[in-house]
């Protein structure tokens, strides 16, 4: 790799550090269209100004800063700025912050592409706030309406509706390419001795909602044979989970529950639970679901309670243009990049499941702990993606 | 049982089905010093005043409305007016309306107590607001200290000392016997074809706060094998409580659970649960919190997680006075009120463990059902059931 970066990563990494960081945890609550994720976006506005970029946002909050250098189909590179709830920092901004500091390499180095150059932030990747993963840019690619998705609801009960405008996007109207550098969120580079790799796929996932009703009680005057609790129905579910999918290498986590009354010394009325679900195929994730079902109406049965269980967004496998990956992969000093699997969802994903040629840069994670206030990469990784990045649009845009 | 009982029990009760009422369920959210609870208090003033009782109340929110006649130690009798989230209409408010219509009772009838004789109202006595069951009794007999109580916090943070002065109360002071009505909350006296019974004692019971620690990770990258899921320790350890108690005949409920960072698609970092606990002795409680508390412990080592146990609260076998109970079930027209025991804590188990002399009514209900919206008596039981009351006072005031 020519050139170095200049110092400007690291200023940038740390004006973020501090926005929407709990002071307990340590892990960060950027929530799209809160004030710590608004925050971030005028940081990100400021940022393209300086640099000169030309800002297009579209009717959901999606932005890209321009850099309108040659003509034809753009290179467009960027991931998201929300987190999950009490994530970790890299998780999106690195992505982002990785983009604005390739800009600068690529100029300090003097290179002028043949092509424009986006720098694009999606809203509400995580999903954390109106509950669908991918928000912006299935908002943006037209892969949910905004007539589906303006009734989604926060947990207060607010409307994306209420919190939008809505209307259309054509952001990606002249996007040829779209590259997307993230932090990893396993080990695989870690086990593979690299500090970058890139994506060959993204498993199936969903998201399935278990609403489980039984009867609220008093917790001690009502005999465990007289009960219809759904908490244990619940329990049972998460166990299975758990267990079909670590029998079978897949996937299953209940990471989320809200109970009715949710009363110490009342048996509960509802318990209502998330499902995450990951697997290799979409065949395997289809019977991950239906074997998890069985098991969770059976035990309903035995509880005298019921489950009722709604797919809350699906997403199937999506496989990365393999040319591209290849061509993206090959010929560096060190050698080859490793092209690697991941279990989670992106932006990326949607984009090529749309039809644009998409490709993923991942940077090493030591721990491989991501959504977490844990989760870290070294700062020479980081330098190191920078710099691969750079690289990578410049390939593009010869 | 002499006299008629008038109209005012259907009145009053009227006037108290729409308070804090639900319009989605049905059910009640009558939770201290909240307005829906404050609005029932400022109707027992009103009932008070146009009864010509002298309203006495101390600095913790508990009241007494005073019937001053005769002379020597007062008999009390009264319930309270705050509900669990999401309860019924009876438990609590019946005793309170019933003592009310009571006293009109001996009134219509032309008694002259030769005691005085006050109507009780005890503030939080479901804890469904700072989490401390019996809260009011336990402040004005000195069971439970300011110094401690004060320092209590609801779910949005508020301390209780931010809420009421705090201090002493001689509400108490001259009390020689107290009596609470309460809706049953199981189904002995359907089983006994009665409609109104008399307490033996309340079975030992506690609350106990189980926090389940792990660490947040990726929800989908994160390998089954390299988690360390606190859900997996809570699910398991809710189906061992409940397997527990059925096997010997006691209650153990998993009814509130609070989940850390509660996102769909992390590994949550936490997760806290409350046991509400009780048994037909103090040792079997124990026992029973022992195992619970073992089986989870295992099941952390397991997972990788790890387990806390606090007690929040425990109360310790009350036996009501045994003579005092049979001279109030005897000779009845239509034969002796059986007498029960009971799951449920009562503030009159706090008075009875002050060692105030003791007894409490149940009123049948005929589904058992209690903490639910669908809490029922039938109007006739009620009817009994002041009757049975004005009555029991009358014994008491000869």
């Amino acid at each position: 790799m020519e050139g170095t970066v200049p110092d400007d990563f690291e200023l940038m990494w740390g004006d973020l550090r501090p926005l929407g960081r709990s002071a307990s945890s340590g892990g960060y609550f950027r929530q799209p269209f809160t004030s710590p994720e608004r925050e971030l976006v005028a940081w990100f506005l400021e940022q393209a100004e300086a640099r000169g970029l030309r800002v297009e946002s579209d009717d959901f909050g999606n932005i890209v800063a321009w850099w309108d250098t040659g003509s034809g189909p753009a290179v467009l590179t960027g991931s998201h700025l929300d987190s999950v709830l009490d994530g970790g920092a890299y998780d999106g901004p690195l992505g982002v912050v990785s983009a604005l500091a390739a800009v600068d390499l690529m100029r300090s180095r003097g290179v002028v592409p043949s092509r424009p150059v986006g720098v694009s932030v999606f809203v509400e990747e995580e999903g954390s706030r109106f509950g669908l993963a991918c928000l912006g840019s299935r908002l943006a690619t037209g892969a949910t309406s905004w007539e589906t998705a303006r009734e989604l609801q926060d947990r207060d009960g607010v409307r994306l509706g209420d919190v939008v405008v809505g209307g259309s996007s054509s952001l990606l109207a002249d996007v040829g390419t779209f590259v997307e550098l993230h932090v990893e969120q396993g080990r695989d580079l870690v086990d593979r001795g690299a500090a970058i790799g890139v994506a060959s796929e993204i498993w199936p996932h969903g998201r399935y909602r278990f609403d489980f009703t039984g009867s609220a009680n008093h917790a001690g005057t009502t005999r465990m044979e007289d009960r219809q609790d759904p908490m244990l129905t619940y329990a049972m579910t998460a166990l299975a989970a758990n267990k079909q999918a670590r029998l079978a290498g897949q996937r299953a986590t209940f990471g989320r529950v809200a109970v009715e009354p949710n009363g110490t010394n009342a048996v509960p009325s509802r318990v209502t639970a998330w499902m995450d679900a990951r697997c290799a195929t979409d065949a395997g994730l289809s019977d991950l679901v239906e074997a998890v079902t069985r098991q969770a109406t059976d035990r309903a049965d035995r509880d005298g309670t019921t489950v009722e269980v709604t797919a809350e967004s699906v997403s199937a496998s999506v496989a990365f243009d393999s040319s591209l990956a290849a061509a993206l992969a090959a010929d560096h000093e060190g050698g080859d990049w490793p092209v690697i699997a991941t279990q989670a969802g992106h932006d990326a994903g949607i984009l090529s499941a749309a039809g644009i040629p998409t490709a993923m840069l991942f940077v090493r994670n030591p721990s491989g702990v991501s959504h977490s206030p844990a989760e870290h990469a070294e700062i020479a990784d980081c330098l190191v993606g920078v710099s691969a990045l750079a690289d990578t649009l410049e390939r593009l845009t010869r």
